[in-house]
């Protein structure tokens, strides 16, 4: 007897958090990937560089994978890939930019043998049992597309990132006839951006920023350091046409920053004016109203080249009274305090900063409310998954999916690993699979688990303190030491004292230990552990890790 | 031949960044303070519990000082007292809500001798050469008072922090009386809140949080825990008029609301119906639809209340289906990604959240810019100098200032431990004084400086590597070892390789030293600490500090 066919969605990331978006829809066994994103740190992740999906389910049936679909070219979209392709191949299906972003990560990771295939807004593909269509939308990012998976079962509808955007700046339009069309034929399930569920009505068209960027050039005297996201093609167009038209140069500065205009303008996605684009050192050589750079920063990322220039420890670039600074951003959250930094910094250098919270430098890529019901409107999904969220904006989600009348029993609020499936009969929640986040930290990929980031945690708090000694068993004697080396938890030139106390402690408790008959090395280095970490918290309310090393002679 | 009188305004803290308000005013040789604030840890000091300002000035001059001028009760203008007051006895001045507050700390810190007196706004008081007015304010606890100090020289209005709110909940309205009446007589220079300065037009009343308070009580099923600053007293008591209207009991749960609700109800600024307010262990015994909890935690604070609730390690309290939990609180910066981690807690419990971007269940406390400049027109000073926040913020409200119709060459936009000195020859920059911000851990103050925190901060991120021997230099062979000991660097069962890896280099470095007529102690570990942290670098892109500790026995 054949086995019913099954249709399977299974979210591995972009749940309940921003960042590392990743799914899988699985058909029998068939099964294609919808992007392959990243994450970036939270702040108590100490040392960790990146955060990716957890990849078991998809390395265990890598065989059945039919190919992985990019809905655009931003990071928590395909920043997973190098990481991903490195236990399978498999082809790589986006438009012209994002595939051209891809070839560059891949390139880079010298994965350069992946198959890449560019598809256009409006084409459909056939894989396996599905057909796909790639379906324009409308984000900050040009080239980004919503995707409707037709299988047997019924069509799943991807949104991708959207806006509804009448007057886009990049002539892309959100393909709302092949929404409704869709929705007109019927659609099984919808997966849609929750990112700004929590804001009302409609997001602002990225033309407005133009406008405001255009009065920031008017109004610049000295030189003007434009801020956004790389990945921000849109607003880097927006900038590049200011400066055209006010007669200034452009630079890019920063790796990403470079990377990007780089490949979008080869492309031609950027459309930049002949003899616009110039180097750094050229523009140095520059007068000052004549320069226009572009630079990455505007998340006051530590190492970035608006940072480096706000600390004045850029390579290049200094910042001069007479400088506008024009941050084009948004803080992500988490973000507020490294760039509330970064201004007041650019500030006190002399530097004119226009920000966001007084400017209208910044409109969002995503749909607000209103958007998100319209999507819902035309989809008329009989199943809906909120996508792309923090748990409480999905639930936010469900919320505005109910108001626009779909029954809340069709509606799943899922967590990664969940698996949403769905038959002839109904769908349901099915068993789950493998999933959670994976620490990237240097070269190592997933070694970093709760016990070391627990270790860090607690060192970042007050420190270590080291206890060495070399003790003759034989003797019962302590040979050499005990002597004493602590990091990050005082300083050691005004606490002579307390570490003469922690050297006594030693001495009486192993002592003490060896008359009350214990021997064993890790026995006394328990109770010396205990001894000074009791003392150390009675005298300084603090709680080093305490940890003695008895070296057995 | 007499000196000149001379008049100095120095701004200890609360200049550049928010907190730790702490301002000199020093008439000759006549010292008076007006606040001493606290302010909490940026994310960056690691293990850093609270920060206040460097006293040393005050320090030096402690005979000088006449008493301390208290604006209002909040944390960053009365959490320093403890800190201040151990190194000398002067008497402070507020009103009763302030006082009240102040003394609990004290006695809290055992300093009930210090002398604290009550004053009354509308009231006048005189310290030495100076007349003080205590003038009404409105902020979001009550007791919040301007300060007008005359002396010899010229009027010195500090604005306290305040908003205009012409229906506020504690009935204490702004006394534009007052400013206006002392703005008409002539003001040498003002000190005004520039905490909202980035927000256009005017800040809402208290009382249409109230509202929505109402709302969300009328709505409530099962239990209400309401979470706010415990020191945003106006709004507990919009809360249990809420509670007590919809017959619930109300009970306080977290260390300052419990102090706040204690000390605020005793002194009759918080009214509180009888038989409302109760313990929580009674509170647990009733129906859930009588309940209203009030807690601490509205900031993500890991060890608030309200936090552990959301983890399910409250001692008394778990979230149940049902509950509602309102958030009257902005997160502020840097506290964000916290509060949205206990916000998706709540829900995943099962809890209805009301949280503030989505409800209308905060306002500032702060006025907004047409505030500020009302502030400024209703004072008319010759001079301005904005506090209260952030540099950016001092940037924007001296622009305000301008557009008022302030001179901008008699505006300074101060940093901390300038001297703003007034003569009757007008106003300049004086020689700086010392100031900066001192870090309190545990018991220790001031003992964390920079190098500790960049200990910490290399330990957060890669964690640490220890390497013991015992070695015998008569004959330069190693005794014991070399032991490797790791914490926060890798997770050891999985690490054999490398750290048999870093034995042999230490090993070897040791042998190819003694080689080359290297026997000294410090020098074989210098070289052997560099061996290893190229090595580990090399193999995993981490640098682990990395510490020999090589025993001559």
């Amino acid at each position: 007897m054949p086995k019913e066919s099954k249709l399977q969605i299974i979210p591995l990331g972009g749940l309940g958090e921003i960042g590392k978006n990743t799914t899988a829809i699985r058909y029998n066994n068939q099964i294609l990937i919808i992007d392959a994103g990243l994450a970036f740190p939270d702040e108590d992740m100490y040392g960790v560089d990146l955060v990716i999906p957890d990849y078991t389910y998809l390395i265990e049936n890598k065989d059945l994978i039919l190919g992985i679909l990019i809905t655009h070219g931003h990071e928590d979209h395909i920043g997973g890939l190098p990481y991903l392709l490195r236990h399978f191949n498999v082809p790589i299906f986006g438009t012209r930019l994002a595939i051209g972003l891809v070839q560059y990560k891949l390139t880079e990771a010298k994965l350069g043998q992946i198959t890449t295939q560019v598809i256009q807004p409006g084409e459909t593909i056939k894989l396996g049992s599905f057909a796909i269509d790639f379906i324009n939308g409308s984000h900050s990012i040009p080239g980004s597309v919503g995707l409707a998976l037709h299988s047997p079962l019924g069509t799943i509808i991807h949104s991708g990132d959207f806006k509804l955007d009448h007057t886009p700046v990049s002539g892309e339009v959100l393909d709302i006839h092949k929404f409704s069309e869709l929705g007109d034929k019927g659609v099984l399930c919808l997966l849609s951006d929750s990112t700004n569920v929590e804001r009302p009505g409609f997001t602002k068209s990225e033309r407005l920023v133009g406008e405001n960027i255009d009065k920031a050039f008017a109004g610049a005297e000295g030189r003007v350091i434009f801020a956004s996201f790389a990945s921000n093609v849109n607003r880097l167009q927006q900038a590049i046409t200011a400066a055209f038209k006010y007669h200034r140069k452009v630079a890019a500065v920063g790796r990403s920053m470079v990377n990007v205009v780089s490949i979008a303008a080869e492309l031609g996605y950027l459309h930049v004016p002949e003899d616009t684009l110039i180097d750094v050192d050229e523009a140095m050589c520059l007068p000052s109203n004549q320069v226009c750079i572009l630079t990455t920063g505007s998340q006051g990322e530590p190492m970035a080249a608006l940072t480096r220039m706000a600390n004045h420890n850029h390579r290049q670039i200094s910042i001069y009274p007479g400088d506008t600074v024009i941050l084009s951003a948004s803080p992500i959250p988490g973000n507020e305090k490294a760039v509330s930094r970064n201004i007041d910094q650019l500030f006190k250098l002399g530097a004119k900063v226009i920000y966001e919270s007084l400017s209208g430098m910044h409109v969002s890529g995503h749909a607000s409310q209103e958007e998100l019901k319209l999507m819902l409107s035309m989809v008329k999904p009989k199943y809906f998954i909120p996508v792309h969220g923090e748990y409480r904006m999905l639930m936010k989600h469900a919320e505005l999916a109910v108001q626009v009348g779909i029954p809340r029993e069709n509606i799943f609020v899922a967590e990664i690993g969940n698996v949403i499936e769905f038959t002839r009969h109904g769908a349901k929640l099915a068993n789950n699979v493998t999933a959670g986040r994976v620490f990237i930290d240097g070269l190592g990929i997933g070694d970093i688990g709760s016990s070391v980031m627990k270790e860090r945690s607690l060192l970042s708090q007050d420190g270590i303190l080291i206890i060495i000694l070399a003790f003759d068993s034989a003797t019962n004697t302590i040979l050499t030491g005990p002597d004493v080396v602590t990091r990050g938890f005082v300083y050691v030139r005004e606490s002579n004292a307390i570490l003469d106390e922690v050297k006594a402690i030693t001495r009486e408790t192993i002592a003490r230990s060896i008359q009350n008959g214990i021997h064993e090395t890790n026995l006394l280095q328990n109770r010396v552990r205990d001894a000074v970490s009791r003392h150390l918290y009675a005298k300084t309310k603090r709680r080093p890790m305490v940890i003695p090393i008895f070296q057995e002679v």
